[in-house]
């Protein structure tokens, strides 16, 4: 499609984290407000919004025309609504749709909107929710999700780790660094639900989840909701706020194992796409729904050779400050992985370094290329959804 | 956006009716390999899928990525998947975005697959899960949807049908005439559920659902699965199978209740970005979840004035044989409703007869120009989403 045109004119987001009293409307329209104010377009100029959220049947009992629900709220109706799934992609998808009806001409002005509610007095709730996100049939038979489902994306990205660590001789300190860099990010987000300095060890002595990760490499049970409104350049406001989308690419699953991934074919139809290399970028954010899935992202991104992402880890290169910070947002892992609104999180962050407003000591120097990558769900053996959007100031 | 070059090459539907055995991806697999079969493409030519389901969470446990899991088994992978939902009107919101995706030159071969699997052992699983179509919240308290949800549709259905008779003077002998119409065009639809030579008696003798609505004239909980595959005209393998997409419209809420409805504005949209008039149709499908909602959309449509929706449907005009036949298929009444591919039915539907490939009977001779009208959810005083298509063989 044609992208030349279409920007990002304002972003917002809810913080990431635990709020109890928080419903998918309080989240959503707060993030629709941030993004609408930052954007300088009011509520009356949306004229299409994509709405994202992955498990508010299971969580909320809000199965279908969630975007409705919330949207109606604040005086957003007789548009075209549409509600749009990809598990932890979710967010990310809704952008990519907000993009498309753009570069159609279906709209001047859309609304991404990512929203999940997760948490519940039940913890095992959010967890039996997040553990559909398979061939729920296959995995789990006649029977459904049941407790052994609880910790299935843990088990998952467990196996992924101990692949990992065979094939690169990555060691359990290198997912504890990757915790330690994030949590280190995290604290500097005013948004982020976590954040602190950490040291390895106390992020190995923590409880082990699924050898070979720790409560503290895996991204916690979060609430939040985050936004972007879509426009094409010569409508927007503010100007000197917007950001250029490059790229906006999809991909899913691929058809047998010995392929490349989803993560590493969707990042080159994304490279392709943009002309932007991965030598290019000043900031990356990745899914490190588990901290190991860093270091295999830095791979399939092309941010390091096969083989060498505890090598681009350990150099501090990706840390704030190095040549490539990844996750200086904290990432799912520090700031928290609210399912639905993750890959929305993940722009909202990009889009303020890449405006030299991510302030709070995060700011990226002179940011003009960002990338982002989120990842949903699991089917075979592969990612069931990766959306990539490569993003840029570059006027 | 530019529709011009944007055409459906195929079609494919899976019966509709109640399928105790059925999986969403027996239904789903269906109903793509007979679109694919009949538009000439493969599946390895498809290269982007936008998948409807609606209530899969609720009745298989499926809440996330019902789309990968569906393609994955029949070979579809790597590219890009979006889920999409919006309750009733779930599948034609994923034949927009299908068409949103060619149109926007995303992709060149588009598919959109609707699918529900509705019926469960448990007879009030499905009535529940579709009562979830509103603003659960709101409708419910915190408790969430209940037994006392189980007719929740068609109590609304009814206050509807009651507030029309008022206005209108129709009467439970007009809403039975729809179901009988519809009953008498199931009865020649070989994928239809229902389909009887009944009569306006039988209907009004049938059991009492909610006053003034008896069983007969509500749509029954149904399985099934529809697809379309979209394409740019000069790349369709056979150009002699080719519908045009004239417009592809979708609407929201109404702001307030004396404001026109969803569908009223939608519906006008749609007449103004296809430049085609109610008075150029040759056939209409609308969402008669209901009976009465047939003789409202007659109105909203401009089908016939206000106030005489009664009298056209007696004239027998849109009736087989008639001037301007609608639902031809049957219908939701008769045709069945699962509701996530409800929309797609549609478009089945008027694509064989602009194709003048009908059959069973139902031909309509020399249509040229049809519409369908799919409606989802409810929130406030209106439908939450609308989606109108009007389809055609210009050439």
């Amino acid at each position: 499609m044609r992208l030349e045109d279409v920007v990002i004119a304002g972003v917002g987001s809810t913080p990431f984290g635990r709020a109890p009293d928080a419903t998918l409307k309080t989240l959503g329209a707060a993030a629709v407000a941030a993004a609408l104010d930052d954007s300088g377009f009011g509520a009356p100029d949306v004229d299409v919004a994509v709405v994202g959220n992955a498990v508010g049947g299971s969580i909320m009992g809000q199965e279908m025309i969630t975007g409705q629900v919330i949207l109606g709220d604040i005086g957003i109706t007789e548009i075209p609504v549409l509600n749009v799934e990809n598990a932890c992609a979710t967010a990310s998808s809704a952008l990519h749709l907000a993009i498309q009806a753009v570069a159609a001409g279906s709209a001047d002005v859309a609304l991404a909107l990512g929203v999940e509610k997760l948490t519940h007095p039940d913890k095992s709730v959010p967890l039996l929710a997040i553990g559909r996100a398979v061939d729920v049939a296959e995995t789990y038979g006649d029977g459904g999700p049941s407790a052994a489902a609880r910790s299935y994306f843990m088990d998952l990205y467990a196996g992924l780790a101990l692949r990992y660590a065979e094939r690169t001789g990555a060691t359990d300190e290198d997912f504890a660094r990757v915790a330690v860099k994030n949590n280190s990010h995290g604290r500097l987000n005013p948004l982020a639900q976590y954040g602190s300095e950490l040291t390895v060890e106390e992020v190995l002595d923590s409880r082990m989840v699924v050898e070979p990760l720790r409560l503290l490499m895996c991204s916690p049970i979060s609430d939040g909701a985050a936004a972007a409104i879509v426009t094409r350049r010569d409508r927007a406001p503010d100007v000197t706020g917007t950001v250029d989308v490059l790229a906006s690419v999809i991909g899913s699953r691929s058809s047998a194992p010995d392929e490349a991934t989803a993560l590493a074919r969707t990042a080159r139809r994304a490279y392709e796409t943009s002309g932007v290399g991965p030598e290019d970028l000043n900031l990356v954010e990745v899914h490190d729904a588990a901290a190991p899935a860093e270091l295999i992202a830095y791979e399939d991104l092309g941010l390091c050779a096969s083989g060498e992402g505890p090598l681009l880890l350990r150099s501090g290169q990706t840390a704030l400050g190095g040549r490539l910070p990844v996750n200086a947002s904290g990432g799912l892992t520090a700031k928290g992985h609210p399912i639905g609104a993750t890959g929305l999180g993940q722009v909202y962050e990009v889009v303020q370094q890449l405006r030299d407003r991510a302030g709070s000591g995060r700011q990226i120097p002179g940011a003009r290329l960002a990338l982002t990558e989120n990842a949903g769900g699991w089917v075979g053996d592969d990612n069931a959804a990766i959306a990539i959007h490569i993003l840029g100031r570059t006027t």
